[in-house]
């Protein structure tokens, strides 16, 4: 059994932070070559309204296919009653709930205050209890190191509604560094906050490598014992109301990261080329970020599976 | 007093890497603008015959002008006794050794088997001995984490060749990850192992960003209490004899780590941003590498120096 919980954003993260649409058959493909590479759980849409994010018109399709893939956690992202009650039906197995620390970022993100998207997660966790039991849901805590808008975020405030969303029944609780402004400080001890706070509920991490300290950043949450890592293939992604946010963290260097340290990912690097390679050929205006891709595994490279 | 020291090496490993040669007047210009931003060390130059490296032709030159900035702890490479001993002349304050703990790099590198190394190291401190006596010499130990020819290196290896290198009599032994094969937690394993065996000979880490692991081996290197890290403006460089070990890793994202960290490194992100454009000025088709030039710092971002 895996170690570590790779969680692979890029068809959502990815993709709707893009302006190119890529085609529903585009996607299947990308989707499976990501499964058949290894990557156990895959958050593949975002169920928005399709006037405003075109690129996640298919969301519910595109979660019936993945559906069909054997052993694949099928996640979406959803920011409103109506999207989670979309995603739901459509059979999805985690809904996470965006919910920024920064209200400034909450306004331009989802355009709710902070009271208003606690009541909707308080109704979106209702409807699940309601009608799907089994499926699972995630706050993540957007802006949670700190907003491009609001500056500054102390770790009181992230841990406060870390809190108010375990009390309103999400099942787990992430942190995301929206903007890339965390550092690896700061992510040992909020992570290490969340937990002892938390327990069970505590999430994993979503970080973006816009100031080139993501893999950093991991390193920390390892030691604060994160075993769920958010990462997109290609580095793909950003947030469109984070000036200056570029992509998720890069799939093929965390891996390689992971696995380098002998924490199984459960993941093939080779298939995961592969995988890239399909990613390539559907977007091939689209800058790819990553350096394993480009330098290849070490000689003798041992998978921690391998080792163990 | 600033708690880490950057030691800029974009002038020596940057330059030896590329084929253009930077002009003298232009590498004057871009050092003192590095050491204008508070840089307190920087290898300028490498010493070796300009037929094998015509980049570096002006090694001598260089070091003097160097020699002419306040404050400045002028650093250089030198492969062999002709090298340090004109380094010496020069005026050079640190002379590092690149000794590689594969004998396979070694040969390809310097030309020398790991006898005839270790008896170079004992004529270039007995050289410094007789001589200059304020010098300091530095064992850089190259492919420390693994080797393009040679493949996996073991701890036992690496740290073998440091004690070797301070029964030699060098002030400080440095580990250098040449081919970006480091992982953190071999970071933290050998650095630890390293102090524990060498106490104040320990030196610093030379991480190149090959597989996009240099701030998370970083990380794992300031856990083990590594206080010296080599970083490239840019992240110019690599090795010609390590293929695909591209360049090292970037100061401007080293600077904000570590400053984030809330350790104060002395230097200027804007005034290293100034000598960035000297740099892109100088050699305007040679890539240059780093995420915090384009993102910027964040708001309300405090340097370690003012919060302390």
């Amino acid at each position: 059994m895996p170690s570590v919980l790779v969680s692979e954003v890029g068809p959502r993260d990815g993709l709707q932070s893009i302006a190119a649409v890529m085609p529903t058959h585009a996607k299947r493909r990308w989707i499976a070559a990501l499964a058949r590479a290894g990557l156990r759980e895959i958050e593949v849409a975002s169920f928005v309204p399709p006037r405003l994010m075109p690129q996640m018109a298919d969301a519910a399709e595109v979660v019936q296919d993945a559906l069909a893939l054997p052993d694949l956690h099928v996640a979406v992202l959803a920011p409103n009653l109506q999207g989670a009650r979309a995603a739901l039906q459509a059979g999805a197995h985690k809904i996470t709930l965006p919910v920024s620390v920064s209200e400034a970022h909450s306004l331009a993100n989802v355009r709710k205050s902070h009271a208003q998207m606690i009541e909707t997660v308080r109704e979106v966790v209702a409807l699940r209890d309601e009608d799907w039991p089994e499926a699972r849901i995630e706050a993540g805590l957007s802006t949670a190191f700190g907003c491009t808008l609001a500056g500054a975020i102390s770790d009181a405030q992230t841990l406060a509604l870390a809190q108010t969303m375990a009390d309103c029944g999400v099942d787990e609780v992430g942190l995301s560094d929206t903007t890339g402004y965390a550092n690896p400080a700061q992510v040992r001890r909020l992570f290490s906050a969340l937990q002892r706070e938390l327990g069970e509920r505590a999430g994993g991490a979503h970080f973006h490598n816009t100031r080139g300290q993501g893999l950093a950043n991991v390193v920390a949450a390892l030691e604060a014992g994160v075993r769920t890592f958010d990462a997109s293939q290609g580095g793909l992604g950003g947030c469109p109301h984070a000036p200056g946010a570029t992509g998720n963290i890069v799939t093929e260097d965390l891996v390689f990261l992971l696995e380098a340290m002998g924490l199984d990912t459960g993941i093939d690097v080779a298939a995961l080329l592969e995988a890239r390679a399909i990613l390539r050929a559907a977007l091939p205006d689209e800058p790819l970020y990553g350096h394993l891709p480009d330098a290849g595994l070490p000689k003798d490279f041992v998978y921690a599976r391998e080792a163990a």
